[in-house]
């Protein structure tokens, strides 16, 4: 069974975390001190297979890494991990480079945004580690249920490796995803992190959070 | 009958005309000259209903006026109507701002992306016109023919005018529309056309143009 890692002490890293549990992984969730005090509540009622630690440790001991932390503290968490520690492991990157500093609804934070993301950024950091991006237009309750909208949408996954994107497939499928669709290289995160400005008005004009893009064709 | 403008004679441009003529309404194609050449084909086979003019004559004749420019020349083809010649009417804005300059996989052109965009822009040119963005997320075929994909997808659309927006909706609904998500104000344009760079992914993922955004929820 693959040990699986989640940087962040959120509600997406959360989410992620307790889902992965009931489908029977060991999980360890990662921040930046070992005695976080989020990961300390999560781990009090998460049960045998449930771990915590630094990001360091976190990505030691894992063979696959969600990246769960916010797009404005990703690619520090990320060198928190040591990059050599990742080398050949796979880091699924949720994240979005949201820019809350003018306000609301937030931008993209521009040096990510349009002819570059926080996917490729990752990448360029961890350039020995298979990044994946996938996940980050849907709401982190959604991402692991993905009937919760009643009918099941599409989800996008990129990335440089195929067989990466094979495995964490699998475990998309272990969501309920059923339409995934492969958009190529990690640089097409850009198209998928500009979901994120269509995904805040949608959110606001149907009233619930719990929605997602189903491609027709 | 409402008499219906087209900036553009693009394919874009056409496909919009033809549709319309096909509903029955009076269509008007628009460019710089009054006999350009792509014009005057489309007007050889387009009917009795079908006239061509410039830009000015267009946004004179017309009650409601479709943008069908590429996002480059839009700007300099909407001062070409004459701002004044388009007050108080209805602009539907189906132009994306695409960045060839730098090879494919276009991005957007920098300054209408994220904190600003096409819809925006145009509305500011032309302030007492109610700018109306939408379409321009689907290829100009599945525009209108929204069940060309085998299932609909949503329709999304953005601007100031309430009124505009619900006259706009009737026709989307001629096109085949039945699922319309109006996302607020125009400033919703920059995460329409935000969608660009992943529609453009999905296109060559699927192979297929005839596809379509469903929001499930």
């Amino acid at each position: 069974m693959k040990k699986i890692g989640i940087l962040g002490t959120g509600i997406v890293g959360k989410t992620i975390a307790n889902r992965l549990l009931q489908l029977g992984y060991e999980v360890k969730m990662g921040s930046r001190t070992s005695n976080n005090e989020k990961a300390l509540n999560w781990l009090s009622t998460a049960g045998p297979n449930a771990q915590i630690g630094t990001f360091e440790e976190v990505s030691i001991q894992s063979d696959i890494i969600f990246n769960c932390t916010k797009g404005e503290a990703a690619e520090e968490a990320i060198r928190l991990t040591g990059i050599e520690n990742l080398k050949s492991k796979i880091l699924i990157d949720l994240s979005n480079p949201l820019d809350f500093s003018k306000g609301m609804p937030p931008t993209l934070i521009p040096q990510y945004a349009n002819s570059w993301s926080m996917g490729e950024a990752i990448q360029q950091l961890c350039p020995d580690t298979f990044v994946i991006k996938t996940l980050n237009m849907v709401n982190c309750e959604v991402m692991v249920n993905a009937s919760l909208p009643g009918e099941n949408g599409s989800m996008f996954i990129c990335g440089n490796d195929s067989e990466s994107k094979k495995t964490v497939s699998k475990l998309l499928q272990e969501f309920g995803w059923n339409d995934i669709i492969d958009l190529g290289d990690i640089s097409a995160s850009r198209g998928m992190e500009m979901l994120l400005p269509i995904w805040l008005r949608l959110w606001k004009a149907t009233g619930t959070g719990h929605l997602a893009f189903k491609i027709v064709r």
